[in-house]
Order: structure tokens, then C-alpha cells, then sequence
């Protein structure tokens, strides 16, 4: 099924919009770009987006969250463009100052993206929850989206190599995602937040974002009782496919999944998905659809350069979505 | 006794200076100007500099440790001479945005600084000693001398005031000092490290700095067995006054004297050290002479504005002492 890009009548598609809330489960930087799309349209009261945290880690003595932030700044208004992580017009002085000192320089720690850092290390110091002090931040940084973290409670995603385990940012960053992944592993035992299972409960539109499905969006699911309660959700729940024209647009996703000895397709991560999502959206560049019989599917340009496509490409889904819902 | 200030054959004081062992004991700002004074003089392998970590404490989640820094930032030439806190060329974007984001900013942490506070943390994380640290860190800012913390241990100050029990920093730093002091409180449990008991014992000249005897000499004398060794040592044991024209040059030593009942003379400070001193150090302004029959004194302009000052305090003490040795 291709979708019909109709001109429509902003007013009309605002007021149907306007009872609608929407839930995005988002990684980092492809889940931040349709978060921010999405928070163009809905409003911020009836749109919450839980990020994964199997990411997190203490790194020179600070919490660093570096999906939180990626979506927090994007959605400030505050990213830097060009990278995906940290924020604009950074400088970069503590950090040329710890590589001089001979500390550990490989997770690159903006001037003022510490900023964020030392705040957030303090509050959880003082006893709020990660939960609180994302809520506290988005409210300086002027966002009205409820900005979730899929948990309270650390729940460190870890990767089996062929060199052995690996924290996931040793992996990721300081590795640069090369150790080929022989298995991922998540916490068994971390439950979510009350602020999480509120907002899916009463969700209309589940958006899994395009972002890594093994190391973002399943460290989501992970979290007791999210995958349970994403399986039975009477919402529509719709993912949108992180490859595009056979490739991961950033990041190791293709890579993984070649290592995992899957095809490097969309209709693959569709699959993957398989038992979870209603609606699968692919860009126009892959041919291939799903073979899943009652998977409803949209075809689309998925790209996101710029703040216009990702408003287009979530407009699309919004509007698509509404569609099923109001039949 | 007035200082004999004669002119010296320069290569004549650096022969008898080149065998010389030197101990400075140092709180912060008053400290380390004297300590990079002596340094100038005395050669780095011979001099070993045990600085106060009383005022050491966790802040943003980092290790903060003021008079180390405050000594070796002088020592290496990076320190911010009008504060005599923090470095030169300093500049505050993480700080500038822990305060929009309602993060505690009443202590100053430039990003510069940082660089030096997430280093230390990190190394402390890694398992490296407050020492090695410290040493690690002066051998990348080119300092020479051996600067000692007290100690490995934590041994945090309190302060007892009227308005109850205020960790050191926060009295000194957030309170600036304002609320009157009933009594200090330290650890009764820390030992001092091998370095520091090395130095001790070898040591031919100990210099008490014109550091605050309550809040920084006082946690260094309190961790076991320092006060025991300075009270013992066959080393000559001198002390600066911090009291200059019965005005402390910097801080809170003349209004902690006040409530504590004590004159603030330069007197008063000498009876304060009785039984660990052999000489004291006075400012030419201050006319009163110390009542203990057996200790030797020293008038002369205390003062350190510049690196001049230091440098002629530091040889005026080092003479004396070494013609009362060479005696």
C-alpha cells in the first residue's frame, strides 16, 4: 500500500490531530529527527517519547544519557547538525584539557553539553529520578513533549563480540561499532517507569522509530512491561524501517545485521518486528515488501535531512495512521 | 631578632641550599604562594609540599580538591593571580550552563578546571591513589617538586556554627565564611600516606605556610602521625604568620580568631603553634613579639603580592634557617 499524499486542509488535519496522542520509541539520532518531526504536529500535552537508556554510563565521573540528549537537544532546537549528538556552537576547552591531562578523550564532552552532565549527575545525586531530571531539563530547554526514559533504573546494554564482552559505549564509540556482534545482551530484572506504562496505555498511534532495532528500540522492549504491553495495545503501532536503498543510514544496523546473518533489507526488519507492528513503513529506494500478510505498509521517502523532511515524512504517518483509525 | 638581609653570592646559597631537604605544609591561596617561593630556590627533588585535603569534596559528581589545585596551578604557572584561585585564560560555558539549567553554580568551576577535576576523577575511578593523581597531574603541568595530599583517605572538615554543622565548602565557599564558627571538627581516624612520612622524616626545614592554622594547617597536623612527627622532628620547624597588621590577608583566619576569643596578633598564631615551632615568621607592621622565651623570631615584610615578593620571603626564611643548621 503506498500512501496517498493529498493536500489536505492544515486546520482539518490539526483538529483531528487534536485528540489524538502518540507515543515514539526512539534510539538516538534517527529516533530524535522523527520525534522532532512528530512533535511538529501534535501537541506537546498528548505526545510522549520514550528513549532508551541501555546506552547510559558513568564516564569521568558523570551520568552521561547520550540518547536523552540527543533527543532533548534536537527537539530544543539546541543540535548540533552536523554530527546528530551534542549540541551547536560548542567549544570544546575542558575536553582539550582532559586529553592534555592524559584522561580518557575517546567520548567527546562539549563545553557546553557538561553543562547537562554535572546538572544531571547532581540532581540524581539529590535523589531525583532520571524521570524527573529529564522532565526539569526539558522544561529549561522549553520542550513540551513528555521526554520518558524507558526506566529509573540503570539497565546497561551489553555487547558480545569476537574480542568478548563490551560495555556498549566501549563498542559504539571508543570502537567505533567494528567488534563484529555476536550476541546483545539486556538486563532481565529492570521494570519501567509509571510515567512510561501511563502514557502507552492510552496511546492511539505507537511510532517505533527508524532507529537501531537490536541495540535502541530493543533495549526498550526489554524493559518489563514494555514489549507485553506494546504486543496487546489496541493502538495502532507503526515502525519505520532504519534502512534505506539496502543500507543503515548511519550507524552499524546494516553491519549488524549481516553479522547476524540476516539480509539487509527492510522487509528483514519488518520481520524482526513481526508480532508487534500493524503498519511497516519502507522508503520508496527498497523494492522489496514484507512478507507478512496482515502487516499494512507504506512506502515513502524516509530520508530526514532537514527539519522540513522529517515534519513531511511525520505528517505522512500521522495522517496514514489517523486514516485506520477513523475507519 | 630582625633577619640579617645581607647580600649573598647567589652560587654561594645555591651550594649551601643544594642538600637542603624543605617541607612546606599548605592550605591554599597563603600556601602556595609561599611554596612557589621556595621553589624557586630550592632544588624540586629536595622539596616536598603536604597540602590540606580537608576541603576536598564531591560537587557535580567530581572530586574537587581546591588547595591542591590552588598550589599546583601557582607552582606551574597556569593560576589565575587576581583570584588566586582557579587558572589564568579561564573560561565558564559548563558553568554558565549548570546555572540556566538549575544546577548549583555557587562554586566556580571554570572549563579549564574541569579539565582537571574529570581527569582526577577519572584516575580516582580507575583506582589510582590521591597521590598518584597528584603526582600524575604535576608531572603533565611540569611541576617539579613532590606536591603530597595529607592524605589518601577522605578526611573531610566540618564546621560547627551557629547555625549547626556546615560541610567546609559550604560554610566557606557558599556561606563565604559568615557564619561564626564554634568549633571545627575533624576526622579522628586518617593516617597520612608513606610519602608524606618519607618527606617528614628526611626533612631539614619545615615551613608551616601563612595558611589559615584552624582550616588549613590544622586538617593536615590532625591526620596521624603528622603533628606527632612535626612535634618530634629534628628538623627546624618555622611558621608564617598569616596575620599582617592584625588583619588576615586573605579569608576568614582573623574573624575565626575573633570568635574564637583569641587577640588577632601575630602573637597569638606563635602561641597557637607553641610546642611545634622552633621559629617565627612575623610581619615587619605587626610590633608584638611572641611570649615563649626558647622560640626564635623573624620580622620582615610577609606580604607576597608577586612572584618577587614570594621569592624574597622564601630565601630571607631559607637563610635563616639554613645559618641556624649550619650553626
Amino acid at each position: 500500500m503506498s500512501v496517498r499524499n493529498t493536500a489536505r486542509d492544515e486546520s482539518h488535519f490539526r483538529n483531528r490531530l487534536a485528540e489524538i496522542q502518540v507515543t515514539v520509541l526512539a534510539g538516538g539520532v534517527g529516533g530524535a529527527k522523527l520525534a522532532d518531526g512528530i512533535a511538529q504536529h501534535v501537541r506537546p500535552e498528548n505526545l510522549s517519547i520514550v528513549v532508551n537508556t541501555g546506552d547510559d554510563f558513568d564516564h569521568l565521573g558523570l551520568r552521561i544519557c547520550p540518547d536523552l540528549d540527543t533527543v532533548m537537544y534536537l527537539l530544543a532546537g539546541v543540535a548540533n547538525s552536523e554530527t546528530g549528538w551534542g549540541r551547536s556552537g560548542e567549544s570544546w576547552r575542558a575536553m582539550g584539557e582532559v586529553k592534555r591531562l592524559g584522561g580518557p578523550d575517546w567520548f567527546a564532552l562539549g563545553d557546553l553539553d557538561l553543562g547537562t552532565h554535572l546538572t544531571r549527575t547532581h540532581l540524581l545525586a539529590d535523589g531525583l529520578s532520571l524521570t524527573g531530571v529529564s522532565h526539569h531539563l526539558c522544561d529549561v530547554f522549553g520542550i513540551g513533549a513528555d521526554l520518558l526514559p524507558m526506566s529509573d533504573r540503570p539497565a546497561p546494554t551489553v555487547i558480545v563480540t569476537d574480542e568478548g564482552q563490551l560495555a556498549f559505549q566501549t563498542w559504539f564509540v571508543e570502537r567505533q561499532w567494528q567488534p563484529a556482534v555476536k550476541e546483545i545482551l539486556f538486563p532481565q530484572d529492570v521494570r519501567t517507569t509509571t510515567q512510561v506504562t501511563t502514557a502507552l496505555s492510552k496511546t492511539h498511534i505507537l511510532v517505533i522509530a527508524p532507529s537501531n532495532p537490536f541495540v535502541s528500540i530493543d533495549p526498550i522492549l526489554n524493559v518489563y512491561p514494555i514489549r507485553e504491553m506494546v504486543t496487546d495495545l489496541p493502538a495502532m503501532v507503526v515502525a519505520v524501517s532504519p534502512i534505506i536503498a539496502g543500507k543503515a543510514v548511519k550507524g552499524p544496523a546494516a553491519k549488524m545485521m549481516q553479522e547476524m546473518g540476516m539480509p539487509v533489507t527492510s522487509s528483514a526488519i519488518a520481520s524482526y518486528y513481526d508480532g508487534l507492528i500493524d503498519l511497516f513503513v519502507s522508503d520508496v529506494r527498497d523494492e522489496d515488501f514484507p512478507d507478512q500478510p496482515d502487516l499494512l505498509t507504506m512506502k515513502t521517502d524516509t530520508l530526514m535531512v532537514d527539519q522540513g523532511d522529517r515534519s513531511r515524512l511525520a505528517r505522512e504517518i500521522l495522517t496514514f495512521c489517523m486514516e485506520l483509525i477513523e475507519k
